[in-house]
């Protein structure tokens, strides 16, 4: 049976290739997906595929919930037709795009991206692309994996181009919480949201018929990357975060169940997951972005009652169980728009424990989360400023060493700097965990270096902040010495060790 | 007439040497004060006093709403009796004493400073300091001039003693809106303000008769620093900013009153105030945390009519006048506690439009608020990471260079990072503005250094950048060449010029 039961939409069903006509050059065009999951799956292929055969230097700018995946983010790099792009990206071919200078892109916070648009800071948004897992007789949309930036899209967008994907379970329909009051200021009003499952919206996105200029039919799975079993690295980090939330409780800091957990993409937060499912814990809740399989696991073994994300991002096995039976998660998930899972508001209001990863940390806490050497760009922000900023505590996770112990996580001075000393509590890496609340930087530097740096470096961190001292009698509170500072990056491009 | 009218409180009258000597060595210590105002102006100094006597070591950790005054901050580090120190705070001795290293300051966004204090992160306070202008008879606290963490000190500490403050008029009750709605997570709920002037509070602060060791009469003025006319570059960059939201309103972007102003403390934020003075603009609000000579310049001539901040910080004249006639200003100004003035719920609900100072500011937009060559203190991040971070418009300003011209405020690398490119909008120098927002690192450089930088650094910064792009062809995001980051900060250390 059709998911489009919408005379009206019905009478806009086309092919990928002329809905992709449709897109002109230069144009801004919003597209869902956040985390590989809720992409539109063929458009984006078909408009490749014609910028290819036209020839010339056809483009467009690209705006999107979080990164996406190879039918995305991919085809549109390699065919050269991405301009600018902006939030999250995590797809190699528009890695490569962007940091040899063809693609501009802009890192903005998570929850900066859809009241920035609504702003008007990014100019007219010319076309949205949305997939969807179904459209009601009333034209209402159900939503599908993701639901990210699609309410914003599709309200400010000129044309609307949909995609209606069957692969997703048609069980979708009332798992989603798509918040319909934000306005702009001075008519904002509370985000009256209390607790991670609280209803504050609609099951649906909503879109004006008469801006919908195409609707395409696919059948095509999400992403879906497999997860790593957690290696030793991320199995000890896991430990120690677990153990510090332990300690908190006995400190009276942390209810038994502890608070609302946020956990970044990747194996260690599945590792963190996979620690708690061996825990003691119980009634846990989830207060996040992304769903992988560690969570869902919690779910079924019934340590985590209640999940607030934007997204899933499951492996290609996880994925196909959980759509063998969505029902049986309704009233456990609710999947909400991005601008209200990495809300200031509601993040600090809820009181989140907020785990993400970082690139490096300098000994003073501050926090690189984005960049290789200075210069080049991995991933981007994502929502790791949102959650740190207004956490009740955060974590940031890394291996103390890369590339075999050529390249150390801790150093001397970080080559950019996404989280700043204001806003960093606790660091954490197989080596240990360092409680940086309440201390000013040399102390930090003193619990860093002994707790978090690999035994290699450690002689040589400390020597640096030593000699940093000695250099700066006016200058105790974050000594440094300049001429030094970049040095180990420096070592590194040049000699391949730090 | 006495300002004690509590006879509960009058039992506990004293003198400031006997207050001083309850609080023992070691004591985790909170005070008032704001950015000069509302700070105890007795018993610091008979505590600065007995410590010299005593000799030893005797120390205290101290915490306070922000800056104080030399009657605080001043005399304290003078005796050596601060060993730790948070959030804000700007006194020259006290500066010192944190960058020889004698002092540990931990460097908080004020927002943060009253919920980690609740959250048990700086361990427990020992003793509330607070000065207040009256004492009612039912024991209720009429504030002073600031409000700052004053709520918080209060409910907190084991042992409290108040200073009452003579010198400050008895029109100051009604002055205040102190929240009692705050909670530690999972109870917190939203913080229902929905305009700069709206009461969600009380008006009085509220203390436990039971924990009140001491109270302190006093006659004494507030700081009360003069403020120097605006010299021409503080003129150009109001006129840049008032010319840029007269051209945001025009793109349809702000309404025509604008929206709540912030506005940082010092000559350029008064200078942006005497810009609106001799504006069109009309029914401007603002939602700040420190009221200047210039916020009540603006409130005298109609064009601002409410204002929300959370403590004063008027030139000697100014103040004399405004006490003179402070009923005058009821109904239009509202101080509330810093953890409201400052959060980021409302502040990013309002949407303020938020200028702060800044001490550099690198090629790519990331802002240096708080350290001179990377390893020397100034003053802290103070509010502006809580505002700029959830504004709808961020302004950070400076002077183009600095020391007659041997330091660029533009430059290759920050020396260090307070508000990363993630959060900054708009730079402003006297030599013109740079409009960041929606622009990748390198299309932000190219504004920047056009558009911000001063002449005499202009090729050599976008040398340096021809120069970085060229030697990373993978890296042409951000592109840095890492040996020579630094240097300019190097020149400036080796050779007195950048």
């Amino acid at each position: 049976m059709s998911r489009i039961t919408c005379p009206v939409m019905n009478s806009k069903l086309t092919t990928a290739e002329r809905a992709a006509a449709t897109i002109n050059d230069g144009d801004r065009v919003g597209m869902s997906g956040f985390t590989g999951s809720g992409y539109p799956k063929a458009v984006p292929a078909a408009l490749a595929e014609r910028a290819k055969n036209e020839g010339g230097d056809f483009g467009i700018e690209l705006l999107t919930g979080a990164s996406t995946a190879p039918e995305l983010d991919g085809v549109l790099a390699e065919a050269g037709v991405i301009r600018k792009r902006l939030p999250f990206q995590s797809d190699p071919a528009l890695r490569k795009s962007i940091n040899t200078g063809h693609t501009e892109y802009v890192d903005t916070h998570l929850s900066h991206s859809a009241q920035q648009a609504w702003f008007g800071f990014y100019g007219n948004l010319d076309v949205a692309v949305v997939e969807v897992s179904a459209v009601l007789p009333n034209g209402l949309l159900v939503p599908s994996s993701s639901v990210g930036n699609n309410k914003t899209w599709l309200d400010l967008a000129d044309k609307v181009i949909i995609e209606v994907n069957d692969w997703h379970p048609r069980a979708y329909e009332g798992f989603h919480d798509v918040y319909y009051g934000t306005k702009l200021p001075p008519e904002r009003r509370p985000i009256q949201l209390l607790d991670p499952l609280q209803r504050i919206g609609d099951p649906y996105l909503r879109v004006d018929p008469e801006k919908v200029i195409a609707v395409v039919e696919t059948h095509a799975p999400d992403r879906n990357l497999p997860f790593k079993d957690p290696d030793e690295n991320s199995k000890a980090m896991a430990e120690h975060v677990v153990d510090f939330l332990r300690f908190e409780i006995t400190q009276g800091r942390l209810p038994e169940n502890l608070l609302p957990l946020q956990s970044g993409v990747g194996n260690v937060a599945n590792a963190v997951m996979a620690e708690f499912a061996h825990s003691e814990f119980e009634n846990l809740t989830a207060y996040t972005e992304v769903i992988q399989d560690g969570m869902l696991d919690l779910i079924d073994t019934g340590k985590l009652t209640a999940v607030s994300a934007t997204a899933f991002s499951l492996s290609a096995e996880r994925a196909a169980a959980f759509n063998a039976k969505a029902e049986e998660y309704k009233g456990r998930i609710l999947m909400r728009t991005q601008e209200i899972s990495n809300h200031p508001e509601v993040i600090r209001r809820l009181g989140i424990i907020a785990i993400n990863g970082m690139v490096e940390a300098d000994i003073y806490g501050n926090v690189n989360s984005t960049h290789v050497m200075g210069s080049s760009i991995i991933n981007g922000i994502g929502g790791s400023g949102d959650f740190a900023r207004n956490a009740f505590l955060n974590f940031f996770v890394s291996p103390s060493t890369a590339k075999g112990g050529k390249i150390s996580s801790i150093v001397p001075f970080a080559s950019h700097v996404d989280h700043t000393e204001h806003d960093v509590q606790v660091l954490v890496t197989e080596q240990g965990l360092a409680d940086l609340r309440g201390l000013s930087p040399t102390a930090r530097a003193k619990k860093i270096i002994t707790n978090c740096a690999h035994p290699d470096y450690r002689d040589r961190l400390q020597d640096y902040i030593d000699r940093a001292a000695a250099a700066n009698p006016n200058g105790q509170h974050t000594p440094h010495l300049l001429a030094e500072a970049l040095s180990w990056h420096e070592n590194y491009q040049s000699h391949g060790h730090m």
